[in-house]
């Protein structure tokens, strides 16, 4: 991809660096295993449908062997379809989930959540780096008791967050006490919980069930899979029936070997946690190279595998100009950079070496 | 499930036959079109997510190629969501479509349509051969005028039909000038869309735009893909905001490329008719094979890629104890043989021997 | 709509005959014991909204001392919103509700059980005389139990039924005994449940949760009420947050006096009963005056408080044309004739009249 | 509740009035027009049902004549129905709605207007004494244009506001000015829309149609009626098929005359004005007299019928201790006193002498 010719060195930075690489983790493509595991599947030839095929009872049962607990394991196609179906078998169309202003739930499913439970409403609590702030969340809770307005029925939060940060230990028993005493259910959307796991060095039973959690999202997708997210319910009365409700809402993969299929290959391999480490190293790598840099401030030190900058004036619009993509979160910190499996430590020196000859330019 | 009187022929046959083979042609795997342009697709390392990538746009162009005209296309997971979310943007929740009761909107989506369109109720017609018959159509749509009963407002055809075969060049005729005379729009659930092309030949626009149809969903997945299927709208503003309503309906990929790049694989090398023609002649060797065993007959003659056969009392049975699957299908005739990309000759014939040798035991 | 040759006689009584008597039981007004009731509540002055309220605690007690069991009530403010949401919270989006393909549910409500529970969708059976046939309810209960279809849940009965009839004893134990050897709940969609009563003199407990129904909507605007149904919960746990259910759909009325107060006007004074057995004796003399003319044959014996005839060709359309108002049911038997309590003999011995006149005309 | 120290006189005051008088509009009985209007309409006898009567078209007349204007007219048993359904009519379920953060839409009808919608999802925006702040508006239209998040697609007002002000003209020139610039529909909130045209001595038209309003939701029952608001469409195009609508979300009165009458009832009397001037005129001598007392702050000035009263530390609670009843709305202003058609002065002046002494016995 790089020619001969080139000879100034930032234009040879910027060949070898994919314009999007940090605009969100679902840039990437399919990682190996995962991709393997595709390819092995294929070469089976026909195969019963619906789930009813032998990779997807393995990766149901290394699923539950990842909890040490007797789970129950439905894949969907995305993420949105994950939470949304997830609320909606814990709601009643009148109910109210309490979620953080900046949970996915809330900015960017474009009202999935309310659309597939028929209109349970979100209720907005803050919190510092993207964690609930607990004692709000029982102030909203109790604001209201009378039938004019949605009755509170799930804690959401997310692990990791938005943010790139994590619910650690203390902030898991903050979280679990509060549900308990406020009658709350507990959802956990995990679009990025291998990054948790990676981060915190936990137990995935340890973040999840023995904190409370009665459904975990398990995010497939942004791990480095191509179309698949769990919905595990760690309370199985709660997944009767569940398999209906993914049918009817379009989310029961007729050939759904290629989405089973790539969760054993990530977690048979251990994959699951090397990518999820590698891109939480990436954002800290980002995060500290940046950090040095004049003029420039990490909005908090990263705990996963996103990084939130404040590249102060003009300097995130000439990044871009050079070729490099990522999002703006004005409500968060200006910039985010986001780490996936594929990110590599060349793409991150790149863009410290971009950002460092803009910054040396403009002092 | 063997026994000692099995001669080793019919066991050889039976070790090379995948038991699942004439269950669904969703039981197969991917086609090696669609394999080879994923592959492609995931070396592309980094892209942008959401339909924003160059084998989208790629996909996107060949599909409007194929139908010569500047239709409006989306790729959707499954089959049930693209029928459900077409309908929903025809519909309000007080309306009403009308389709075959063996369509399967009706029979096998676990009410999706209902549930993506808030209520639409689903009238339902019968006809020949899977086709509907349009004077009931008719009947129904006059039948009543007042706001007690949901107002008709599409009309839903099945090409090629669950019965495996087709609306031909006068069928689809009576089909336009219905839904023309009596105000409707027109749905073409085409989940096998392709093997109505192969049956008939018939230029793709002939059998939709041209005759009215105002949106497809254009069946991938049972072509030989993993998990896609594409909603076209030729009625182009019938398709503002439907992005807004995939994302909200989680259909909306982030990975968009696996979804798309299977449509230029199968699109660029003509394999979409090919596997089509493959599996509609594998089901007419089936037909042909079976009507001349005694006590065997072919429901109707298979048009497309789906064989219908009365096996008389117990042959059924004794074929599944062989290790064959297949779905009964009472309603339309006892059992439903369905063939796909991936189907063999030998596999056809060693069912066919089965069968004959079954049916000779039996004489 | 009158010209010269009219004789004295079928004039004066076309003048004495309110044109839309025989339509429905929605035409008359409200009785005397509801709005008397309605009166001395609004004399009450201020009073706390939203059914906290002194007439709402005595209605609710009259109607637990009417089926003598402590049962749960709401008010609503129409038949279709107590069946469509009394169905609501008996199912989710998945599951199916088998009715009388002649139940109002079905063809009346415009999909408003489809709508308040967001897909659900209806399956229908025949019966005789417009009770379920409780073979076919096992038939169609049993016919699928994959996740391609919605799951069968609750079976909705009406009594009286569509067609003036009753279940009777005989017919109740079957039901009953059907909906515990499938699994289901029980619905009875009661708009007419005290015409039923009066016709079989029966117990309100013996006709509901003594015969297994969870949930009756008790219909009071077509016994005489200006909008008020009930809906009535024997398994109080299934009421639990059904005030939220109610308040979320614009059932929840703020001066619930105005619904409750009737209740308790006819409650007290034994009206409900005088009025629907009077109901029932119109529709029995208008059956029995019919019946014995020439060329109209009652198409079966009223036992509530309709009556289906069949006019024979013209003869519907000539009474229409003399200024009476009815229904035709083609499905059920030509014209439906419904009493009410504003029904008089006068009106009824006028109507037989003009039959009788136009039938000897014909002769 | 009593005590020895009370003198006869200010028990006699207690006895004099309901308690729950202040509560709310909703608390009062049906006002003397809409009152003899349904005793006329009852007295018609049997009457065609769902609207097509001679009554309703009257009532639809006389509201057209009121706005001067060809509206449609459609009438609902309350006000969160006409709310969820105006804007389910206007929205699919991923737009959005912008409305102030206290608009009764968001506050207080449950999830109302998600559930209708199926999901659409409510945007909040702030603004001085109950209005919204149309640069808020703007803000929050603008800052999101991606599919990940609800399309913007209505503006929602109330008129008067849940803190008993007005949208006046320059304010109404503000919001017209701003949909009209930001591509949004206009829907106004009139529970109190009446109060709103006492307090500015506006012709109705000048309210509506002529500052941008798609469709107002006209209130009956908070003006003095049983159970009718009314959803009035001044762009006749939006209510193709509304009456479907209605139905099928159970809004479909069968005995209309009963919801319509009303109307006739206070539009030919001028009721509709005469009681809303006074409900206004009551909250102003509240104000008044409330305002000189020492420790009792006026929220702002009332300008329709409801004050907002800081009655400090206690007060509020040794008010309802001797029986007065009035809601807290702390994010307001601590008490709400709401005043109707039913409110008198000597209620009025009671209960500003009873806080006149409670004030002097705290000083």
């Amino acid at each position: 991809m790089t020619n001969a010719n080139q000879s100034h060195e930032d234009r040879s930075i910027r060949t070898v660096v994919p314009s999007c690489q940090f605009a969100s983790d679902n840039t990437a493509g399919i990682c190996p295993e995962a991709w393997d595991a595709m390819e092995a599947a294929n070469q089976d030839g026909p195969t019963s449908p619906y789930g009813d095929d032998a990779w997807t009872s393995k990766a149901i049962t290394m699923i539950r062997e990842m909890f040490e607990v007797d789970c129950e394991v439905f894949f969907t196609f995305n993420g949105t379809a994950a939470n949304s179906l997830a609320l909606a078998s814990l709601c009643q169309s009148y109910h109210s989930v309490i979620a953080h202003k900046i949970a996915h739930v809330e900015t960017d499913e474009c009202g999935g959540p309310e659309f597939f439970s028929n209109g349970t409403k979100l209720l907005l609590v803050d919190g510092d780096k993207g964690c609930v702030d607990c004692e709000e969340v029982q102030r909203i809770v109790r604001r209201r008791t009378d039938v004019h307005f949605p009755k509170p029925k799930v804690l959401s939060i997310t692990q990791s967050t938005e943010m790139g940060t994590v619910y650690d230990d203390a902030a898991l028993d903050r979280v679990q006490e509060t549900v308990q005493r406020l009658g709350l259910m507990l959802h956990m959307d995990g679009a990025r919980f291998c990054n948790a796991i990676a981060a915190l060095n936990m137990p995935p039973k340890e973040m999840t069930w023995k904190r409370g959690v009665d459904v975990l999202c398990l995010g497939g997708t942004k791990l480095g899979m191509a179309v698949s997210d769990c919905v595990v319910f760690f309370d199985r009365e709660l997944a009767t029936e569940f398999k209906y409700r993914c049918k009817q809402a379009g989310q029961l993969a007729s050939k759904m070997r290629f989405l089973s299929a790539p969760w054993v290959g990530v977690l048979q391999s251990g994959g699951w946690l090397q990518h999820a480490q590698h891109a939480n190293a990436m954002a800290k790598r980002l995060a500290e190279g940046l950090g040095k840099l004049p003029g420039v401030s990490i909005v908090s030190p990263p705990e996963a595998n996103a990084v939130f900058v404040d590249f102060g004036v003009g300097l995130a619009d000439e990044l871009r100009r050079r070729g490099w993509q990522f999002y703006d979160f004005i409500s968060i910190g200006n910039s985010r950079l986001m780490c996936s499996w594929a990110t590599t430590e060349n793409e991150v020196d790149a863009f410290i070496g971009d950002v460092a000859q803009l910054t040396k330019s403009r002092a």
